[in-house]
């Protein structure tokens, strides 16, 4: 299989990322950003979860969060839900997509979400109720998805379970999440070939962490492997609370840099997501790992004399 | 073209990493360094460059390094030489390898080392003369091989040409570099293509730098055609004075963590690599960009208690 000519990018960093930074973010703060990203022709955006309070304090204001965002048409506005009151809470809030996140490996989702795989899946078909009759939809999360650092590998008929289920309540998109960022650009196309010859009508998302420096490596195994469906955190935000010494997603404004380059059709007006990144830096208070807005695109000329430095 | 299952590692964060770094380390560092790094596995080192002390004075005891080093047997080492007097002093002082490297942009060659592409050339001509009848023999180095933050576009004439000399001149390897990060992995295959079918007979490198965090995905582009040669800085140290921006090559003990990860041999031991890496970070007092030395290898299992965290 060939990479896709267009895809599309998901952008995450408001809940991925926020929900293990220190600093508590204003709602007001929060809002301006996520309005600034629906004006890049990002067409994903998650914006919150809804999680309990007490479990995710960065995430409380999820209500507010929703209710005060300029909804740009054609945007779809999504949020983590880990069980049927949050689904119930994220539908009242008008969210599009419910993201129903479980760990293939036992160990992970219960000290992610005190639940077993089982009792997750469980959990999984209690959001897809809640979703019946309403204008939202569920969309599908398999983390762990390329191993698990307290298990090691991760069972492959788990997997099939998992997508099975994900498949019978009409998931559009599948996003196989390495959770904590302990894939490599092979165990990537062993997983799709394997999902792939196994549900050909499933469309599969990757959802990556540059834990160990390959994300974009990753990205890009994915994309040969004709994955059209990615997530990232803009300026590379990000992580997982139970990861060990865990860093963010990929960094989305790097990974469209990557795909334009490689005249790949995102949709995104990059400049202005390396905007958004900017303004995210600044929000935070600290230097963020995303590369290109500090290098600048590599499409970009410069003026030789600008850059001339002392040599002697 | 398939991937390589053995692949040949060259560290260069010595030369390319130190060269740019404000910090100056002293000779018996630099050499307890070395002699760490010959002790990994790795087969290649580039220990430093003979330009003019005053052109690049962090390298100004390049006599000093290389009279001190403990050579481990089985590792060549290498040294950057610009010039006909660089070559006859990296003789001389016993490096086997001369790195000469010429930039395919005459803008970039005349900003970096104050010759156009022409006489860059010739005294590439001249070095290749100097390791006549010697113990050294000559690397070829394209620089500015996947374009030019000045020029934009290299010209494929122009690097064919340089590709004709350096055959000529029967270098082992024709490194090509992306000087200023600004690859991408389509624009490494499609060169790696175009090279393979013009010059079935050369043996081509990679030297990459992750300016815009593609570095490791350019890495394993370049895998997939086949590469088995690749340059990397410990710690992901180094860059380039005359890039905007820059910043240094991939991080070698990542690379070396992908490839091993991905079942390719390296004959590297990576656990020493990085304690390389941490000793290179101790030594110019910063830290350093690669990730695996923060993360731990993908392949650690972790205990779940040591992990746990707080969350209500």
């Amino acid at each position: 299989m060939s990479a896709a000519r267009t895809i599309d990018v998901s952008e995450v960093g408001l809940r991925d990322g926020l929900q293990i930074e220190r600093t508590m973010i204003p709602a007001e703060q929060k809002i301006a950003l996520i309005d600034t990203l629906s004006k890049t022709g990002l067409k994903k955006i998650e914006i919150t979860g809804f999680a309990h309070p007490k479990v995710i304090p960065q995430l409380a204001d999820a209500e507010t969060v929703a209710a005060g965002i300029k909804r740009e048409p054609g945007v779809r506005y999504a949020a983590f839900v880990p069980n049927a009151r949050g689904a119930e809470r994220a539908i009242k809030a008008g969210i599009d997509d419910l993201k129903a996140g479980v760990a293939v490996s036992d160990s992970f989702n219960r000290l992610n979400v005190r639940m077993t795989t089982e009792e997750g899946m469980k959990a999984t078909d209690e959001i897809a109720a809640a979703t019946k009759g309403t204008q939202s939809r569920l969309v599908g999360m398999i983390a762990t998805a390329f191993g698990c650092p307290y298990e090691g590998e991760v069972s492959r008929d788990r997997m099939h379970r998992m997508m099975d289920q994900l498949l019978g309540h009409d998931a559009p998109i599948i996003y196989l999440a390495d959770t904590t960022g302990v894939a490599n650009p092979d165990r990537i196309r062993r997983t799709i070939e394997d999902l792939n010859k196994h549900f050909p009508d499933a469309t599969l998302g990757l959802h990556l962490h540059n834990t160990r420096g390959l994300g974009i490596a990753n990205a890009l195994a994915g994309l040969d492997c004709g994955i059209r469906h990615f997530e990232g955190s803009i300026g590379g935000l990000g992580g997982c609370p139970f990861a060990p010494r865990a860093v963010g997603n990929i960094c989305t404004e790097d990974f469209v840099h990557m795909a334009h380059e490689m005249g790949i059709d995102t949709g995104i007006d990059l400049d202005a997501l390396i905007d958004a990144a900017r303004m995210a830096q600044e929000m935070l208070g600290r230097t963020l790992p995303g590369m290109v807005m500090k290098s600048g695109k590599a499409s970009e000329l410069h003026a030789m004399d600008a850059q001339r430095v002392k040599v002697d």
